[in-house]
């Protein structure tokens, strides 16, 4: 797979807050499902058709971190992949609101949600990004708040706040 | 790979809270890094090692939602391959303390830190269990509070905390 990552990169002082990104649409397929959860999530209901028939969730669904993987690549592929990203810092909070079933398909938005200088590294601003993903009917699916790092073009323009 | 859930199955009543397991230990090879970062997380500093060398991890380091997938991978070993676990419900939180490298091996703990009964549903209870994942010198990787359902086995029995 060639690198992805583009030379129209975007700096800190690039972003806005409410700025929002479409991610996605991407359909998940059985063998999709199966393979990321024999892998991580090795369940009967991401596993076997049957079992998953008989559980809660009626029917063959991905595991949630298959969603929450998914929903990172879009959201790189859509705009991390754009700017001078330094690494991700992690999640304010993740909930799976309704399984992903076989056949669905997975899209969303992510908006910006707030952007802050590091007080103590001023080359280094904090992006926080509100995922909300959706099925093909609408159906909120995931919703997750990601910070990540992002270089600052002119760390010595305006003291960090 | 054969389905790892087993018969010994352990229902709500039958966990304790401050009840811990031991999560790995599993080695991440460079091909290991590469593989789960050209699906999810295209990076250059999780696919390159001369990227990776230049960029702030200082070499090949892996997707943090690549130690995620790995811990959860541990949990399911540990403990929820041998509860009636009804699926997952999210995050509390979840933060990378320092990257996972190339070569670097993945251990930690898992606590029960929480379990209540569900009031809407009776034959469901929600397991809290707080991550704590290492690496090979002891120093802290990523920390994470997972919410998952567990099959109650006797509904009726006391009412719902």
């Amino acid at each position: 797979m060639p690198n992805p990552i583009t030379h129209d990169r975007r700096y800190f002082e690039d972003l806005a807050e409410g700025e929002t990104f479409a991610l996605g649409p991407m359909k998940v397929t059985k063998t999709d499902i199966i393979e990321f959860a024999t892998e991580f999530d090795p369940f009967p209901f991401h596993l076997d058709e049957k079992a998953a028939k008989q559980s809660l969730l009626g029917g063959l669904a991905a595991s949630g971190w298959q969603t929450g993987g998914l929903s990172l690549r879009m959201l790189v592929d859509a705009l991390l992949s754009r700017v001078a990203s330094m690494g991700g810092l992690g999640f304010a909070g993740l909930k799976w609101k309704r399984p992903l079933m076989k056949g669905d398909t997975l899209s969303g938005t992510a908006t910006i949600t707030s952007l802050r200088r590091s007080n103590s590294r001023p080359e280094m601003g904090i992006l926080t990004v509100a995922f909300d993903m959706h099925n093909q009917r609408g159906e909120q699916v995931m919703t997750l708040n990601l910070a990540n790092l992002v270089e600052v073009r002119n760390p010595g323009a305006g003291a960090a706040q």
